[in-house]
């Protein structure tokens, strides 16, 4: 089945520059995929030129007007910019001709806009940010990631419904194990909505492991984790932090003196594979589920590798028919009651 | 001035074979501290000859006949051990008798008889854990870790007031940098409490920066970052767990083939560096601020290395009279208003 994306190419800190190499690569790598970008006519067909690249079939310029500044108010770019790349791109979502978006601009607006356009699935109450993170042994996907600060027990068993459908969807996955996470693994543990949220998780047909710490989100045990969106993004975030902190002290002891560089020197393959296994690139593409349509938002500071990235866990949720799985689940949940997961 | 410290010595997940040669270590490198040993009378003796040591006046034992299990209920710890070690240890501080105390053992049992034994300083709702992190350039505070779930506005300001004050003490700084952690700083981000706190932040007479998102925990430029322990305590525990993850990684590709293995050898004194540079043992020792009494609580995985640096952060803030300097700033504070700070 041939997959349509629409592609926010102005969007992030480098626009262009970034979107169209990501999106060149990402047709090489996918004969099935069509791409629209859109932008600035002129500016986008100058950006082609420079990769030896010309619009086709299944590479079509779409133009519009305006950018939507990456601090910009989200309420303004929504009101206000009716003509951005971004909200031209969720539009094609919404009439049909796409079935993704891919943008790696302002969060804020990219979440407000597309929320306002697409529309919640029945029986969702707010989309939320799903991320895949490397884990000691694989991967595993977390929620919610910012879309939502303060959440209730229910939305909580929301993510966690969502989360399960969408691993179970593009991993082919029965039953993927979810947890919720929490500050300890006793019962008496937690704040007041995460208790809540574990009785009903535990009265769910999900295949739910019980709470979590923040030190088990690595181990690579688990399917997803459910956390409200500050919890989450404080997470993320500090990981990426940490991540930083580690890589500038490696730099460092490996250039401390002519030893020391010298030992970088021997080192040099092992090093480079260390860096390619942690590559923050090879996880971007945080999708925004619960919404009708496919909905990825790529780093804001990302690059043409994690552009492309971003355009595959895409390309791979429209395959795996993503929110149509999340929206008809939701359906007979609300009809048959919870042993349908 | 001569500092005494009671040890919990039954606590953590080895006992005295890692607070007997932990306080042999602190007393060495210490002359102006005195010890007290509390816990099993025989096993203590036992444990102290294993190392050639006998008690003395600077190292004293005193028996306990009881300990709190490592997985027992607080409450259950509080209500029944009336002799164990931990609160033999806290009694010595209500006394008088030791200006601080410092377990390894269980810490909602730690934290809760603390609370009761010793109560919190007046204005004080809630005492909080604090505990310094490495960071690219030297290190930063960071409260509350877990103590306190669901924080109000004004919970977070007193955890910046203690914070700030702590650091004032222990670090001899003038107007320690104090920043909210929060998902985005734009003013329009966050919860509603880290709002509220927000403006209660900026009313206040603290040096306050402002909002901070989670990568820049590890960035080296704040003095004291404030959130609710929740947060605060995913925060630690994820970076935690990545840090192991990616310590686990270098172990696997460098003894990927014989290459990786030959390079490990010549970077040996590099990695060495790098390890010693994050090594967590350097950082155990967190503090339960707002109570009248040091109370300091290490990890309870702990090995002698980072049970001595407990020693040495709980020393050094009675050396500095942290709860007398933060119990008399809030009495001012509630006589004169906040511009005293």
């Amino acid at each position: 089945m041939a997959v349509t994306i629409a592609l926010d190419a102005m969007g992030g800190d480098h626009g262009p520059a970034v979107t169209v190499p990501g999106a060149l690569a990402a047709l090489r790598a996918r004969p099935d995929l069509n791409l629209i970008l859109i932008g600035s006519q002129d500016i986008l067909l100058a950006a082609l030129a420079r990769h030896g690249a010309v619009p086709s079939e299944r590479l079509r310029l779409q133009h519009a007007s305006e950018v939507v500044g990456m601090d910009e108010p989200p309420a303004q770019a929504l009101r206000g910019k009716k003509d951005s790349s971004m909200r031209v791109a969720i539009n094609l979502v919404k009439s049909g001709v796409a079935q993704a978006v891919v943008s790696s601009g302002n969060t804020g607006a990219f979440m407000a806009t597309a929320r306002f356009v697409l529309k919640t699935l029945p029986g969702i109450d707010r989309p939320a940010i799903i991320k895949a993170l490397p884990t000691i042994h694989g991967h595993v996907h977390i929620l919610d990631l910012g879309a939502n600060l303060d959440c209730s027990a229910e939305q909580l068993l929301q993510f966690g419904i969502m989360g399960a459908l969408l691993v179970g969807a593009v991993e082919h996955k029965e039953r993927p194990l979810v947890a919720l996470l929490n500050v300890g693994v006793e019962d008496i543990k937690g704040s007041e909505a995460v208790k809540k949220a574990d009785a009903l998780f535990r009265a769910s047909a999900l295949n739910y492991h019980g709470y979590v710490e923040g030190d088990e989100i690595y181990l690579g045990k688990l399917d997803v984790i459910v956390c409200d969106g500050f919890v989450g993004n404080v997470a993320l975030k500090t990981s990426e932090g940490l991540a930083r902190m580690i890589s500038q002290f490696m730099k460092e002891e490996f250039t401390r003196n002519p030893f020391a560089k010298l030992a970088a020197l021997v080192a040099l393959p092992v090093l480079k594979a260390l860096r390619r296994r942690l590559d923050p690139r090879l996880y971007d593409g945080a999708s925004l589920v619960g919404l009708n349509g496919v909905v990825v938002k790529s780093h804001g500071g990302t690059d043409a590798v994690g552009f492309e990235k971003a355009i595959h866990v895409a390309a791979t949720a429209v395959q795996n028919r993503v929110p149509q799985i999340i929206g008809q689940r939701l359906a007979s949940l609300h009809d048959h009651g919870p042993h349908v997961l």
